[in-house]
């Protein structure tokens, strides 16, 4: 049976490595947005792929959910002290990354050909594939004007009241090698609990995808990244909160909306599912927290369990 | 008085601390070659400038000469993991340096601004200027072909055969703000034991610096980086042996030709003195080994009191 997810920033990378950890490597393919790709002293960077990467590797930081796990700061602290910007976090470990990835780019590889060798020498197997091997970028338009991605949420830590998305170069941007014929061969999708806007909605705007999980008519799950109305991590809730929109899984399971079989909530918001099963979705209702290893595990499986049981 | 230092690698570096602890800050410039100077992953690296900057901050690795003091190469094991390039040995705290000089270049700023900058940040109190804000590239002629610089001194080791050298861009480099300034109020102009055809040539072939050194008419003098027939480091004996030269004392006080009023030879040359004299040079013979920092003072020291008594 093969599983496809989709996933953005922390939640989708706890999420996949609880599929690594109950589907085998060959059926499983995590598609991973790359909206929030973006280019800081001459390198580029790509940090929902590589904490992904990182996380399926074992070698992300247990604390924070992105970046290495014990990490050093050096190179940082010298450009800091010589007057460069503080703001985004590159670690020691980290920026080897990114240069070499860097490199690879300026050379001419594809970021999805640069994934499979990176998860390659990290004893990564399940695949892996960047959304799309063309630059997307993706636009947070603020009361405080059109901030790309990693300036509205690192730099000014996702403070500015938000009005709506753009995707820029998403027109253009082609799925990266591998993404559809996934889609095609899947028996379930995923949508991790990523961020729907930022997150997931980039994937899903890429040319072709859409008509592909459609044409699939294979089931197609979501795990609500909103427990209790809250985010557990990130914009995912105040974005919702300022465009207007109560935030709940509710909310998100309409933010797909047709798209989705079923959906997969946590037993605290247990008050929405009957609302959530009047949209037409089946629903899993479970503990949907992943602070360990086995609860990810645990949480894989079942919606694994539950996915592939359902009838589109 | 106002001495002027011109400077290249670790020898130059050496000589330029004891000249900071015996100078006056203000009475005190060095130039620093910039030849070597090279785009390594993206990263425009300086490592002459670092290399005396870096010394004179008391932030250098001792035991190396170049690089830091307590380094770690977390980003570099990264790289080469990933199957990056591992030849030229880039350290964290270094790699700092090079990612905030290259974001300042990329900005607009140039080199010789960039290196005041770290220099007040690093508490470098004489003026440390690089010959030219210019792109110059020291090509090394051999019998595989040309190198570049880097190419031939750390990928290949020196190991090709030198036959000559040619410095790219030197006919479009001006001289850096303050350089022919800084000449022309000299009391005196010192050749660091640097490499003479790799560090001290790209110097004197800027335009214009030859004719100030020449029109300011204060003594000049050399530091001899041969001692006993062979260089205390890097290649420059063996350069010499390469191009049918060999190598001595002399033979590098003959290859600044008339451009010098006295020479400082090791006391281990003592042989060499009476042809050096046949130059026409006045002669200092000292210990010019430089291992201890009072060991560089003391040289410094005694190489300004030399200079300074010398009638052009």
């Amino acid at each position: 049976m093969n599983i496809v997810a989709l996933a953005g920033g922390v939640g989708g990378a706890k999420l996949s490595e609880g599929l690594a950890q109950s589907v085998k490597p060959d059926n499983l393919t995590i598609i991973v947005n790359t909206g929030d790709d973006f280019e800081h002293l001459g390198l580029k960077i790509s940090p929902d792929v590589d904490t992904v990467c990182y996380t399926l590797a074992g070698i992300a930081d247990p604390e924070t959910g992105w970046g290495r796990a014990g990490e050093t700061w050096n190179t940082l602290s010298v450009l800091i002290e010589l007057g460069g910007p503080d703001w985004f976090r590159l670690g020691d470990h980290d920026l080897g990354t990114h240069l070499e990835r860097t490199r690879r780019l300026d050379a001419g590889e594809s970021l999805s050909q640069i994934t499979q060798t990176f998860c390659h020498v990290w004893g990564v197997k399940p695949s892996v594939i960047p959304m799309s091997d063309d630059p997307v970028s993706t636009q947070v338009i603020t009361d405080e004007g059109i901030l790309p991605f990693q300036e509205y949420f690192v730099h000014r830590q996702c403070q500015p009241h938000v009005t709506g998305f753009s995707f820029t170069g998403i027109d253009v941007a082609r799925p990266a090698p591998g993404v559809l014929e996934s889609i095609l061969r899947a028996d379930l999708v995923v949508l991790c609990p990523s961020n729907p806007w930022v997150s997931i909605d980039p994937i899903l705007a890429v040319s072709g995808i859409r008509e592909i999980l459609k044409e699939n008519n294979s089931p197609i799950i979501a795990v609500s990244p909103i427990i209790g109305g809250k985010a557990v991590k990130g914009p995912a809730a105040k974005m919702y909160t300022e465009l207007g929109i109560p935030p709940s899984a509710r909310a998100v399971a309409q933010h797909y909306g047709n798209l989705l079989t079923g959906f997969v909530v946590d037993r605290i918001d247990a008050d929405n599912a009957l609302t959530i099963q009047q949209l037409g979705l089946q629903i899993l209702m479970t503990d949907t927290i992943m602070t360990t290893s086995g609860e990810r595990r645990r949480l894989a499986e079942e919606v694994v369990e539950f996915g592939l049981n359902l009838i589109n």
